[in-house]
């Protein structure tokens, strides 16, 4: 049986690669990042994910205090988290090349058991503004992967896959039911409260997505105290 | 003062390459990654000559246990260091894709930190037969972390010197005492003793460096039982 490493948020879109990494036939190692982002109730849904799916291991990886900073996602408790969904650049919540990173330690995890694929859950579509998120910086890693490593100058580098590259938020959410992937264990909000905010640029596309899907999000949101839900 | 990211392991090619950074006039931030290696003596050096260049901040940082597997350096002691320097292919030391990892924690630390430049050691001439020191795998990821990050997307990417790259160990040694690097202060080998062993991969190519430098490598060797010293 073949074997992927699947890199796994617990957000949608990561979700939804796991999903689709499944239907594809390949043993599942899932890799869950801890960086001190602050939406820990992300790592919960990982694993709900994980184990809804059987995977053959789910491992979770704190990284040192402070590899990552100068983003409002991780320890930089000073940098706001931006909640313009529209706002061109890049976002505050931006982790400087935090996929370069995760995709690196995915490679050498991949390399090391032997696994021949990576999954990662990236979308050019309803794009974040992360640089890292990019088909260009895929293909370019793609290149990069496979010079490092002893798999790639052997002819048989790992595979690094991403099924959403070209799907909609709406495309990727029909796609995971369709797959018996169960959206209520998933977790979007970057402010990690007990009920999703609706408001950061996370939650606003998750809602997009689901509005785009026609299918009801069935997560819990905040009301505000004029009794508006944000959803 | 522009400032840099020197990945520093308390080798030569490392400690050089750091003498060089401090003599383009860069404002200096080693940073040091510990994986489980088994030279932890290595990373005494490494603080040794970052002290001896007094480097703006060194940033000493241990990576999770497993981080990287299935190499004769690190948590496995199930793979033996190998000590036939001119086998072909790729030797036991080989740590799946490290210098991915690792430039790739450095240039997010340089993008966080507005660093125009991340120096790596590696060199292509006297090669490890380390598929992720060779030149063309830094010029992948030249183009990956370009792509990766915002200081890319704005046509100003983080630079990735490699000053070492066309220079074999003699004329990186002989570069380095140009530049007052004390090469006592260094480590090589990789079995981490009190003495060097004189006989791993490692400390071969580096006596094989001070003899075609034509100087006296400054640290002590093992004697065997028959009072053969290994240097």
């Amino acid at each position: 049986m073949r074997k992927a490493v699947v890199l796994l948020s617990g957000g949608i879109d990561s979700s939804t690669a796991l999903a689709i990494a499944d239907d594809m036939g390949y043993e599942i190692h899932a890799l869950t990042i801890l960086y001190g982002q602050r939406h820990e109730r992300e790592v919960e849904s990982a694993k709900k994910v994980a184990s809804a799916f059987n995977v053959e291991e789910h491992r979770i990886m704190k990284l040192p205090e402070g590899l990552f900073s100068a983003s409002a996602l991780t320890y930089d408790e000073d940098v706001p988290v931006d909640g313009d969904l529209e706002r061109y650049g890049i976002p505050s919540t931006y982790v400087p090349a935090r996929n370069l990173v995760f995709l690196s330690i995915a490679v050498s995890w991949a390399e090391a058991m032997d696994a021949d694929a990576v999954f990662i859950g990236v979308t050019s579509v309803d794009y974040s503004g992360y640089p890292d998120c990019r088909g260009e910086f895929i293909e370019a890693f793609r290149e990069a992967s496979a010079l490092a490593t002893r798999r790639g100058v052997e002819g048989n580098p790992v595979e690094i896959l991403t099924p959403l590259i070209d799907l909609s938020k709406g495309d990727i959410i029909r796609r995971g039911i369709e797959l018996g992937l169960d959206y209520s264990l998933t977790w979007s909000c970057y402010k990690g409260g007990e009920r999703a905010c609706g408001r950061c640029d996370s939650c606003r596309y998750r809602l997009k997505g689901f509005r785009d899907a026609g299918i009801d999000d069935p997560l819990e949101y905040e009301d505000d105290a004029d009794g508006t839900v944000h959803k």
